[in-house]
């Protein structure tokens, strides 16, 4: 299928879709030069093709009807950029029957119907990009399946929710309270009007089951990782951590312990001589070990037009490469034959855990509850003790060595049980060099 | 040519030969699972292929004679890992002319010699590999040439030399001098007995050349580049620097600017609060700057045999998946045909400054210096002077705005005339936020 010039269509006209067809547009030179390929925008559907997305597109491009790309036989590359499930599962699905190669941003739909959708590309011998799926325009799906081929993965950490990013950053630096700093993300444009997917961590989580299944050679499993996002975290924590000589992030981590995967998004005390402890604001950065090549990190913008565009369009020129050149998809989907690796549910993970006891100001309340860790193998490495008295209880922290979730769990339903402590336990994971 | 193993031979079996032939005999298997092919390590040619490099290589693999490899029809890839100019370039024209693939880690090489290799690897119609020859195991050729293809770069600053970077980091953290640094470092084998190469920013030019090259595309231009090692950096600048907000770091700088390329390595100082000024020890990191993706970091071990062997190996999959699928080689060289850009002199560049001069503790010092600088435009952003006598004369340091770098060359040459300036003034270019 020896051709000069690839043609591509784009499924929605949104902020995504307006960074890839600006890069096409206005780029299309530079591309030439690069690779010595035409890369055409051909056709770009959307419901609304009459808002001024701020450059000009060429005329007969627009068009409201998606068949006009999915059933287009000119269209080698179909770019699907609506978000959501439905419809855009069904466009993709149609898409690949068709023997079109795909390019999506669409996290949660990989992540929850990926598998289907690489069977089906795979069937058809055609190929799914999905660089933008994740962080942006940091090369980082790339990164993995190529750069670092060579490496067994021994652990991702991700920071990969700007939105989370930018509260928490703002929490730290102006000791603030969640529920301020989110109304005021969502007035600068950094939260949407309803924040659930990004602060109750499902964004992270389904970006962590498409990372996590490039690393091990899994089927994308985002129902087995286990969640937790960022709204119980008070200022109070973040500055407790402060003291202990952490930051608390949003991880996603997933990591091969004991023959098994974890896979696990949650705020997290990261230590604050980290490098990704100081990533900031709505920037994103990915944490990958490797047997061979050691620590690595990749660090960027994880969402936006033009970063994410970038992402996309880097897709859209591998697939034009291999198109050009006649090569067939190299990449069966994600997964490997081999499946070894059991998902680890997160009761049988171990972490060291910073806990904030809402205790009695009264004698021998650190008695009892040490005694309770004790019972359960929960090794204390410090406690901090104010003696400031909120509403009649003391917070009372403590950071543990590494311990079994299980046994946490166990023990704090046995504190919180005290008469002495009065509100629920507020328990974080903590990585890091312990011990 | 569809065939389903590639056969690898690889020439010089030293620290990096050893970890590339380890991760090809430890992870065949893995390979094969991810892309479906196999690739067989054939052949290592070394001088002495007796010693132990600690793990079991298969009989009849090891041999003395290059020729076994670059004329064995059996070879499809040639692994040059000896490093140097000569012998290195015979073999890879050799290899190139006989159509054999090639990957090589040889910046030396690639950056003095490079036009020449990549024309012939192109006249040959095949393909040469060399993400191991910038930042190690970091995938930053692979991120600069694929992941941000869309993109104009529009700067990139890198730390890539961990020598360097551990000398700087020590100076910084136990305020102990060059020196002292330098034969700790050899002493632990951070630095080579003559560590020229590292300390004089010769080895950071080299991959800076490949860097600019690949960014800009415009032949590989080392000659062209201005550069300055670290052996005039004092613990006291870096306390100076600290002051101010600073950290030293040697950078591998090249942006457009004005229609022209700048390409320079010096002792930079960078703010404080800028991730890659927390780049510490031999960790190298890579800041690319693209004009969609915007910023973008890149962070891991520069060197070693096993992080430097996972780049090798990702060029040798990359290359198999080429001659499997058929594919040409899709990469002329590294410059396109348009070659528009001009490499801008040193002298030419403005960036901010910081001096520090070794004046006399006389009334009138410090508006006889401010003075001449005020006649070249060259405008202070902030003055220390500490009053602290070292040899009769105090240090004065002052931290400019932007200012062209030929005005500073002649002002400084005009102070350092005075009777009252007792040494050739310190200053080094600072980068960041200025204004």
């Amino acid at each position: 299928m020896k051709k000069d010039s690839v043609k591509v269509g784009i499924i929605g006209f949104g902020t995504v879709g307006s960074g890839t067809a600006r890069i096409l547009l206005e780029k299309g030179g530079l591309l030439k030069e690069r690779t010595g390929l035409n890369i055409v925008l051909h056709k770009i559907a959307d419901l609304d093709i009459t808002r001024d997305r701020g450059f000009k597109v060429p005329d007969g491009i627009l068009t409201t009807n998606v068949s006009d790309i999915i059933e287009n036989d000119d269209i080698d590359i179909v770019v699907e950029l609506i978000g959501g499930i439905n419809p855009a599962k069904g466009f993709i699905l149609k898409a690949l029957q068709r023997r079109k190669h795909v390019v999506t941003a669409n996290k949660a739909l990989l992540a929850t119907e990926g598998n289907e959708l690489f069977q089906s590309a795979s069937d058809n011998k055609v190929d799914i990009g999905f660089e933008a799926s994740v962080a942006g325009g940091i090369p980082i799906i790339k990164a993995l399946r190529e750069g670092l081929i060579a490496n067994s993965i021994t652990a991702i950490y991700g920071i990969i929710n700007g939105t989370c990013n930018y509260i928490l950053t703002k929490m730290t630096d102006e000791k603030a309270e969640f529920a301020d700093v989110l109304k005021e993300a969502q007035r600068l444009g950094y939260a949407e009007a309803d924040p659930t997917f990004d602060i109750e961590g499902i964004d992270t989580a389904h970006k962590l089951t498409i990372l996590s299944s490039l690393a091990y050679g899994i089927p994308l499993s985002f129902n087995e990782l286990y969640k937790e996002g960022i709204t119980k975290i008070t200022s109070q924590d973040i500055e407790f951590a402060s003291e202990f000589g952490y930051k608390i992030k949003l991880l996603a981590i997933t990591k091969l312990s004991e023959g098994e995967i974890e896979m696990r998004v949650h705020p997290t005390m990261i230590p604050n001589n980290y490098l990704i402890s100081k990533v900031d604001g709505v920037f994103n950065a990915v944490y990958i070990e490797g047997d061979s090549v050691g620590a690595t990190m990749y660090y960027g913008k994880g969402a936006g037009d033009m970063p994410t565009g970038s992402a996309v369009v880097a897709d859209i020129v591998d697939i034009s490469k291999m198109l050009v050149h006649g090569k067939v998809s190299e990449y069966k989907g994600n997964q490997t034959e081999r499946q070894p690796y059991k998902i680890k549910k997160i009761e049988d993970i171990e972490s060291m855990y910073y806990f904030r006891f809402s205790a009695m100001d009264k004698p021998g309340v650190l008695s009892k509850i040490s005694g309770i860790l004790g019972n359960y193998n929960i090794s204390i490495a410090s406690v901090i003790q104010k003696g400031r008295r909120i509403g009649g209880s003391v917070p009372l922290v403590i950071l543990t060595h590494t311990a079994k979730e299980r046994d946490v769990l166990n023990a704090l339903r046995e504190i919180d049980e005290l008469p002495v402590v009065s509100e629920k336990t507020m328990f974080i994971r903590v990585e890091g060099k312990g011990e």
